[in-house]
């Protein structure tokens, strides 16, 4: 039977400020990657999360970032290693203190926003990630962009990896997202990106911007979950690819 | 033999800005409460330290704080009991962390500043603090205030306690701390500093402010490092104690 | 000719994280409401914004806020009067600064969030937000809750007020805000919101969520634009007005 | 008659930590830079030394910083133009309406640390800085390092400027300063430094550390009041200089 992980970023709340609707793409997603406070979120806000996760069954991994609350994360930074490490140090550590206090468990990192994309392309902040992730528990998973970088680090210093692909997203020829700033580049419509997931998740191919097939390899979906649109296409997905046969189940534990 | 601990306030350098000289504290005392990011230092900083501490063998604390960066932690803050025990985990989690990045342990909590007072006399806000310390690691000791209702909360609650006495504070004729408002709260004769805890850690008492004894708990003496007049005066009293015979030794081991 | 203000809360995006539509919102709104920087956007962002705001010949109000970023200014702080006022202070004379460097001037302030509430009663805070009005410049005017105590303390130290009532709120019969807690507190209907604003605008009452009739002063309407729904309903809100003869204009310059 | 201004950096307390003896030094400087809270200080610790600095009538300038609290404004930062301008409009207005608030003026603006040491050499961050300067007050003087680009910038933008010499730093034959990783880069000699800047006030030259002699043009002369130390070093100079018949006096109305 072919399996699939949905993943999704959560944790973004605060009480006072409720931005996503948690509880409803908890009961989707099979993996939820919860924001560690760098970026968004904070740590009451945080727990209410993981509590939920640990109630629905879904796997935890955190999402650490560059420290950039009003940037919401998405400023590259040039970070020198010692400092990059400490605070990805410090944010897991953060968020397994959270987990373990609702009775959970964190089983893999996904970095967010500006060092997600730094790493997938940056080696040296990748190897500063990877030895943050290592420090603080090297059986967890590093998820990240396939084809990135990082997940080649990451594996050559004996981490387990997982590799994703996004559900709303258009990709080149060459298996590289297309940039937000291209016509074209996010998808809108339910059904399409669901067909589209249906056929990576069984042949591991995606139809290109330009018309031609690429292969693209995906332990794991990202759908997105911050409008009443995301949450509906991340259903859809899931919908699609259940009636099909597919499993969605966590990667963690299934990567090695 | 007689033995007390001497615990100090460390982790709360920057790179960028180093205004206390921890290497030189972690020469003289047996534990160091070390910041969590919340009331000063930075996870790089604090790393630094935590190394510091791990090759001079001195027992490691996590010392979290009310969220003020700005006030230092100093500011009295009401807040509700979802949000102390998440910020205290969220701390307790980033220490042990970063501790466990540099091969250490944390082996007690110190609430610092406003935290620390608040919970000496509010139960309140003492049992969220207590909770998350169980939460994260029922093994670790609380220190705090000699008499603080902290301390019986957390007895209550299974974990070990330790308290301390101020080397540099006057008391009261009650055995409490006199407001540092009033003339003659703070000593600054590292002479006399020296010998008062020396007849503290002998008899378990101190000469009160009003020239009467107080009979004062005391597993630790706390000794302030932020001032070069004050690592002299933490010099002088450990000097003192050991010329007298009493061994200088962590608190945490030896309370339960 | 019957006059009335639209006003909306803008200034809340940063350039990496955009949250709402303020070009949008500045085609239908005569008075723009902008962030100071304490609850929400960033000096470039909200120098964006109010560049915007002048281009489009919108009347600037500053919105400043408790010291509360990630609670996006919406905990309710207790916090002395020199903090409180020297806050107020400080975000008055950035946004001057920033309004200035656009050739823009600032006409009046709207507290916000837990800020703006309390102050609808607590007289204490609301003297210090009147004092750093005045201190800053005695001819802003200052825009609150119809009924708020803030509106009578403005008034007896001789600032210019403004009362503004809710569009999308429903209301008791005493004139006061149902709490949205509550059910049937948000209103989501375009055409009933529209409709009952225009009965505001012509006299000056308000159907109570009871049925009955309130009488609510209201020199500006508040509309939200921090959704894709709440831009069209504050746009049917301008229609009907305009369609039904009743002129939308800045309340600065009208009042005193 | 000789005139020379003493300047010094203020304003980085919090009521709850007070850091430096403000009173102390505005009883020695003519001018006094004040922090505007992105490096250090609050609003209400800002404002409390505005209105001493009105006591005693020492002229006020503005200490804007990159945003950078944690670093207290001494890591360099790649910020670009639209941010860099932005924050430092930000912080002029904030310290322009404080100031106001205690019926104060602004006089000068002096960049703090990394980022006055980036506008030394770096032409576009200093154009940026200049032309935020500019956009909130052109009458505003540019107070900079001798012989920095920023004061040529400043100039040919026609904004007045002034330079500074350091007290208590090692000069290059070049006239630049020796950087502080150097050996003897900072003086500690009080009576050395008094008569280092008698010269230079009456000669406009300072021995350099090889032994040579170097022009350096200053109208202020920089002097530091973070330690018990600093400040009587700073009331040396003083001293010594007005004994010598020079007077201290604010460049602000004398440069142009």
């Amino acid at each position: 039977m072919t399996t699939i992980d949905l993943n999704s970023d959560l944790g973004e709340n605060v009480p006072e400020r409720v931005v996503a609707d948690d509880g409803a793409m908890l009961g989707i997603v099979s993996s939820a990657n919860v924001a560690c406070g760098f970026h968004a979120g904070s740590p009451e806000g945080i727990r209410t999360t993981l509590a939920d996760a640990v109630a629905h069954g879904v796997t935890i991994g955190a999402h650490p970032s560059y420290r950039d609350y009003e940037g919401f994360g998405r400023r590259a930074m040039d970070v020198d290693s010692a400092t990059l490490q400490a605070h990805v140090e410090y944010q897991l550590g953060a968020l397994l203190g959270l987990t373990a206090s609702v009775d959970g468990a964190v089983r893999y990192v996904k970095p967010h926003g500006a060092l997600y994309n730094t790493i997938a392309r940056d080696e040296r902040q990748a190897r500063d990630v990877v030895a943050a992730v290592r420090a603080i528990d090297p059986s967890l998973v590093l998820l990240g962009l396939a084809g990135g970088v990082v997940l080649d680090v990451a594996e050559a210093a004996g981490l387990a990896t997982a590799a994703e692909a996004f559900a709303d997203r258009a990709y080149t020829p060459g298996g590289e997202l297309v940039s937000r700033s291209e016509e074209g580049a996010v998808l809108h419509d339910a059904d399409a990106v669901a067909t589209r997931m249906l056929r990576l998740a069984r042949e591991g191919v995606i139809e290109a911007i330009d018309g031609s097939d690429v292969a693209v390899r995906a332990d794991s979906i990202c759908v997105h979950g911050d409008s009443a649109g995301a949450i509906e296409m991340a259903a859809a997905t899931r919908a699609l690819l259940e009636a099909e046969g597919i499993e969605i189940a966590p990667f963690a534990g299934r990567v090695a």
